[in-house]
């Protein structure tokens, strides 16, 4: 007769192997590797959350210690590869093949591992697509989690970090798992219940806070001129027209610089209360003058920021925020709200090729893709019309007499030379000819030529919905390549004509003089000023203070 | 000085003005009117909880009886609009705005209701759509949700209807509105928490059970021969060679069709194992013989089904299922799922045109278009392959050799007649009539053409991937459109030069015979062959007994 219950079983089980190590479902520190030992199987699926934020890195310094006899071929599923000992996993024979978004630091490490053939790569996905394999075919056997506090009953606080972890837990925990936490402390009650004890099973009291990188920290002092134009160029040239309210903005200088430049430039413009209204946006540093300014309506955030959690707990109205006064995050959340309530997503890029392709993959460093797949594609299953989206949609759709639809925005902004000089502009990406050598199925592509409707460079604005064919879309490129490779091999009658048609846009055309693009245009200039906005409420990390 | 928390100043108003009608959180059913008055305010955004499931009937019957005078114009944003209470709201005066999803039973009084002019809708979305809004800008300021059980402490217990609580919650409770929740019962120990109580303001025990409708189930006795003719040919034709591993069905006779033949016809084929073994999906009670023949090894769902309870708990190898042993339903993540991690959605329509866009909108009734137009669509942000998926792309890149990229199957599988004999295929939907007539932005269409990959009628398949232009797209659909003015309008020729290139496939070309097609091949042939099939773990609702 069939069993129907072995996954009980199995769990039953390793609780009970776990049982020497547990008092109820609180563990010590010391106890921690041994309880891992107990509770984890060679091959297990196994979710040890890391994101591109918060870690659970004192699980991971345990896990990193349990014996590779005991403990071998895990298959990492879990959104950012951002810790040493997330490498030393797979290095250690403990953890074989890797389901993964994001890795920051950590892109270099994978490269060289996956060339010595440690990590078997089942795929770089975006946030919401690996959430979504949680609950299809890559559901965790166990999760390994962190949360800022325990109660003496198991629920968890994670106050402003919610980010990744409900939904972790309820694959994990509602398909027979095991779920594993690291707190900072266990109190008698908590500020509120972001997770029930029931969904938990054991609780282990981490010797040190648990580490949060502050990814979205931009500091103004390093915004330079050209981004500053560039900037200038999106807000007249994109922004303004089709009249964006909501929207994500990408990490990065650029889109930081179109953020200090809403309260000078955006107002002078007069576009205050009629673009940037609604936001699916980490609580950005820089965003602190515009909300200040009252421009900005409404913010929803797929996790906190360092720094961050006291400004946004007095800012209610703005932020989502619980009734203990601290900020509620929550990445599956947002990054659906940005897919399917957003008119606009901008970001950067590494390398883009003559199709508009881009990503951020290289042959020396697989750095991981984030949200920026999903957030920099077009939904097609969206119904609910804006001005912005359907003025995007009827651009696109030409004349060629199409059941009518609406359109996201995807706007790359980007330098047209990088990080030492390497030029963004390229004929064929890096990740073409790593695809190659590794033998992947598709090379790894970050935003698709066909779901980017804008380019942004210091040489000017390319509308690439305007494009009738791959012919113009390349010229068009090339047309605000600069003096890269890509840029000098354009048909200069070919982009003249582009620009005529208004597909191709310059500063002058948009009325802009490069001249006025200067860091006193920025709101604010450096981190100390951003500080002085938040009304002394910001309290950036120390690696940012100079003062 | 800017307050910055006015939001919480106005809940804590309302929550005030609520206190004669409350014991700390708990409402006594004949004060519910009172307390709604109390709470709500003009114009407020309200989600009325009612999907295509679960309904807070209670409260909808107390919220048609508050006084018009004192709350009205409000905008209702929530995914069903399935009761009679729900269009009443419009027709008092007491709600104006409409934002929602789904309307079965309701379709036809919201299309009288918008002719009269006594609803105004902002648009028809899909499930995540709505959600995603939810938190950018149509956040509710008041929801009223309905749950199984609370405890003394106000934590709440769904049990297998979680459905869209959660995320309905976490938008409200976190942006300084007011959750009330209707419950069945109030219990000193609950089974497991659903919500916690720190996200419920007030708690009204009402005096019947909520009402669940059991949208999912279909009776196998209703299958028609025509129906298992196309649930065969789509098994052969597109199952088998994709080799579709992850895949949701929409509800629908076709569809319980497919279930029914995998243990029976798929058998036969040898797929058994190699197709279907991971599903987004209702508990429908058409897939019981399946699960219980080995061919499902995972399932997880939006929601719950009436009857399905006791039979989900006993599987829970197969259904997520919690410590307390009852089914975990998430609408939300169970449509990311299905649209980032599932090679595959086929579900049925009322219209389909010629260039295959396909709605359930006609003039006379606004059905809505529930999870299709999330399901249907291709995630363009997906990075990770699967053999279907990569199938689908290739054909679909053809040979213009740009950058490779897979691709999600879309099927409609539809009778070329529908009810009452009207023709599916049509030269222009109705939807497009009734936005001229309503002055929409757009068409209300619930799967655009571009997005559908096949097309499976009785008279064959439709590969709409390999066809290269919209010409032969047209052909292609006129091609299987059988005896319609559609179909009768074919160009012969081309329809054949189609079938030698497989863009066509009639069942004689499947190896199919039609004769073959006979309700001996269903695994249950009435609702009580599935009681039998599940071990008499299924209980089906009243309706469905004739026994």
């Amino acid at each position: 007769m069939t069993q129907w219950n072995q996954q009980a079983r199995d769990r039953a089980a390793r609780l009970e192997a776990a049982r020497p190590y547990a008092r109820g479902k609180y563990v010590a520190a010391a106890d921690t590797v041994a309880l891992l030992q107990a509770v984890l199987r060679p091959g297990d699926r196994l979710c040890l959350e890391g994101d591109n934020q918060k870690q659970a890195d004192f699980l991971a310094r345990a896990l990193v210690q349990v014996d590779p006899e005991k403990v071998h071929d895990l298959h990492i599923v879990q959104s950012g590869i951002t810790l040493p000992e997330h490498l030393e996993l797979f290095e250690a024979g403990i953890a074989r093949k890797l389901d993964f978004c994001y890795s920051g630091p950590q892109g270099g490490a994978i490269a060289r591992a996956l060339e010595k053939g440690r990590v078997e790569v089942g795929a770089i996905h975006t946030y919401p697509e690996l959430f979504a394999r949680y609950f299809i075919d890559l559901t965790p056997k166990v999760a390994l989690i962190v949360a800022r506090q325990a109660d003496r009953q198991g629920n968890l606080y994670m106050g402003p970090n919610t980010e990744d972890t409900s939904t972790i837990v309820e694959a994990t925990a509602f398909k027979d798992g095991i779920v594993v936490a690291q707190v900072n402390e266990v109190v008698d009650t908590l500020p509120r219940v972001d997770l029930v004890a029931d969904q938990v099973d054991f609780i282990v009291e981490s010797p040190e806070p648990f580490y949060i990188e502050p990814l979205f920290t931009r500091d103004p002092a390093s915004i330079t001129e050209t981004q500053i134009l560039m900037g200038m160029m999106a807000i007249k040239g994109i922004y303004a027209p089709y009249g964006v309210r909501t929207l994500n903005h990408g990490v990065g200088f650029p889109t930081a610089a179109i953020e200090l430049l809403l309260p000078t430039y955006g107002e002078r413009l007069g576009l205050k209360g009629k673009i940037v209204t609604h936001w699916m946006l980490n609580p950005h540093p820089t965003l602190i003058p515009a909300v200040e300014s009252g421009w900005v309506r409404q913010v929803f955030s797929p996790g906190a920021e360092v720094g961050m959690d006291d400004y946004v707990s007095a800012r209610p109205d703005v932020f989502f925020v619980g009734h203990d006064g601290s900020q509620r995050s929550n990445r599956m959340l947002a990054h659906n709200a940005g897919l399917y309530a957003c008119d606009m997503f901008i970001g950067s890029t590494l390398q883009m090729d003559l199709e508009g392709n881009s990503s951020t993959v290289r042959t020396d460093r697989i750095a991981g893709f984030g949200g920026a797949p999903n957030l920099g594609s077009d939904a097609r299953g969206r119904r609910h019309p804006s001005d912005s989206w359907l003025k995007a949609g009827r651009e696109q759709a030409g004349t060629d007499g199409r059941m009518p639809r609406g359109r996201k925005l995807v706007v790359q902004i980007v330098e047209t030379f990088g990080e030492k000089q390497a030029p963004t502009f390229v004929e064929q990406l890096d990740s073409v000819a790593l695809a190659r050598k590794l033998k992947l199925d598709l090379p790894p592509i970050m935003v698709y030529g066909d779901d980017v409707t804008h380019i942004v460079t210091e040489e000017g604005i390319a509308n690439l919905l305007m494009c009738r064919d791959l012919d113009e879309r390349e010229q068009a490129i090339r047309g605000v390549a600069g003096y890269t490779e890509v840029g000098r091999g354009r048909d200069p009658k070919a982009v003249e004509a582009l620009r005529q048609r208004g597909v191709i846009r310059r500063p002058q055309d948009l009325d802009i003089n490069p001249l006025d693009a200067t860091r006193q245009m920025l709101a604010a200039r450096s981190i100390k000023d951003l500080v002085t906005w938040s009304g002394g409420l910001y309290a950036p990390p120390a690696r940012f203070r100079n003062w």
